[in-house]
């Protein structure tokens, strides 16, 4: 895993790890244990590796102890330029042989310990051994820090969506009958980078049945002219921050008789959703939107995910726009509305836009039409 | 992530499956949860998706009971090849908004579980909160069905050799004065897929001074004549299973003096370990080969890592070639050789081999020339 650049300077990680520590705190934690991956690269601008060595950043809720970063030997030289020092962090290595756990442990004081949430059962059962025998999830703590996007991410979680944005203004160049799903993802991998992000981390083309099923990503299904095709794509810039948007094609006039009714009713539905969306509304609220929206066209049993996700860092995370969320929307909240059909055996249909909550609405990231794209 | 095909028919699933459960009663464990990953892949074919919606695997110790697949019902059609039903495995779905935990423990017994070992956080403490309060790393067990390879797991390590081999004779085309480090890499990316691989997983180009640092992996750097240069690349098959080799270039003749001596004792390093392979001997056997020649040569503080690890689904797996790995060698066994020396601020050097424990030695799956390769 490549460490990439950061958008962080030593004020604002300060800034970070001092709302951890009060986060923390406030949460009744004695310290967080941050492993590799988009936690850690919120804090200190590097995401480190998953291997099987351990990585940590250990960070005491109580502002007087030192916070340690815990890192096999050989992958430091990787984190040089993160000036852990000027943090006031300390920095301990370790060889093949000697035992990390008791190492980052060293420092963190005995009671409940926060572990972030993608760390492996590799480490969590290990650290719970050499005596962080009480663990919770760090996930609710840093949520709270990253949920909310500073004008600098904002910045660059609208630039993914211009650059995915490019990218779907291409798909007519490759969705023509007689091609794979997967030649067709193989083209679209390629602009994804060609646009500008670091890799394209994930490429859905389903055609035709295949549109039925969400998470379809390639087959060697042969596209065919009346085809509806789901294209679902997006990839992390090379600052970290992704993109993800979901357009809807039609390979030629569409075969099936309901693609025209079905299609405005999802439009309707998503664009409900992004209008129910400002401060103070729910996130379950905005679901609710898109989905009254689908239940008035018969169509409730066939939307069977939820409207949305938080993205940032990850593809994936807080907040997430679904029954039972009664979170409040915040200015700087940033996620995606795709409400989407699935016919089962038949065609299926989503379309989805990355938002962010405004001071007193909404902006979409991502602005292309929104029509059904018959090519 | 893609479900990629498999190599697997329902006799060998079963197979797997019995022999999953003898090692968990052995190991006094009720129940195993398998997450998605390679653990999951070699049990089934399939590795599933690492997303925030649990996806597992729960199998009881006891044959008599039920083992469970646990999955988001909008991604259980990517899983819909897989034999379940032959293989006796009961699915559960769910939808978001309902509790998967419960869902995934209801056929557990009580007792102590073990988790595979890249079980994130999430889930792991979800589990604990959900009953499965008794918990174990499954990963002792699970190595110990994966650490032998069968024929045909084989038969992939040595196509993967095979093909990361023919990238290794093609990098002069590549390696050149006046190109930065990531222009090459991304040649050799390239190169990794066109030579049969589904993915480049890994590209280390390390020159000059950054050839010293064992994890670098691409910069900048703008490649000068006399460089001394680590390329360490691999990725894996469609299968699953991986590539890892490599092998240190000189671009014309090397700057550093001591280059041709320090290379010799390197080679001479590698081969040692190689040739200690054999069934019964232990794994810090194979290390303290390498480092004895090493040692002898004046280089034993420069060679800051393990002799090598497994290789298999996984591009690090057990066995580990490491000091106080008292594991014996078995035929089946699979695993690098890469010592490497890393002269800090100058340059460094590594020779990696994957090789195979035969019924009698050992099998070296990759064969390009060991000599430093001057461009």
């Amino acid at each position: 895993m490549s460490a990439g650049p950061t958008l962080l300077d030593v004020t604002t990680m300060r800034s970070r790890l001092d709302r951890l520590r009060r986060a923390a705190d406030a949460a009744g934690v004695t310290a967080v244990i941050v492993s590799p991956g988009s936690d850690l690269r919120y804090l200190v601008g590097v995401g480190g590796s998953s291997f099987e060595r351990l990585t940590a950043l250990v960070v005491p809720t109580d502002a007087s102890a030192t916070p340690v970063f815990v890192s096999p030997a050989l992958e430091y030289a990787g984190l040089g330029h993160v000036p852990l020092g000027d943090l006031g962090v300390e920095v301990r290595t370790w060889v093949d042989g000697e035992d990390p756990y008791a190492r980052a442990l060293g420092g963190a004081p005995a009671g409940l310990v926060a572990v972030s949430d993608m760390t492996p059962a590799l480490h969590l059962l290990r650290l719970r051994d050499a005596g962080a025998t009480e663990q919770a999830l760090a996930g609710p703590i840093l949520r709270e820090l990253r949920m909310r996007k500073d004008p600098a991410e904002l910045e660059q979680l609208r630039l993914a969506g211009e650059a995915i944005d490019r990218v779907h203004a291409r798909v007519g160049e490759w969705l023509r009958p007689g091609r794979t799903e997967a030649e067709v993802g193989a083209d679209i991998a390629a602009a994804i980078v060609e646009e500008g992000h670091a890799a394209a981390d994930f490429v859905i083309v389903g055609s035709g049945p295949n549109g039925a099923s969400p998470h379809h990503e390639l087959s060697g299904r042969v596209i065919e002219a009346g085809d509806v095709v789901v294209v679902d794509i997006g990839g992390p810039l090379p600052s970290g921050y992704n993109s993800d948007s979901t357009r809807t094609y039609a390979v030629g006039s569409p075969r099936e008789a309901d693609v025209e009714s079905v299609y405005a009713a999802l439009r309707r539905a998503q664009q409900a959703a992004v209008d129910a969306v400002r401060p103070g509304v729910t996130c379950q609220d905005v679901d609710r939107a898109a989905r009254a929206v689908l239940a008035s066209a018969g169509l409730a049993e066939h939307f069977i995910h939820r409207t949305g996700h938080g993205i940032g860092l990850d593809v994936h995370e807080e907040p997430y726009i679904v029954e039972g969320n009664d979170l409040p929307l915040e200015a700087g909240m940033t996620f995606s509305i795709e409400p989407g059909v699935y016919l089962s055996g038949r065609w299926g249909a989503r379309i989805e836009d990355i938002v962010a909550v405004t001071d007193d609405g909404v902006a979409r990231l991502n602005n292309r039409p929104h029509e059904l794209v018959v090519l």
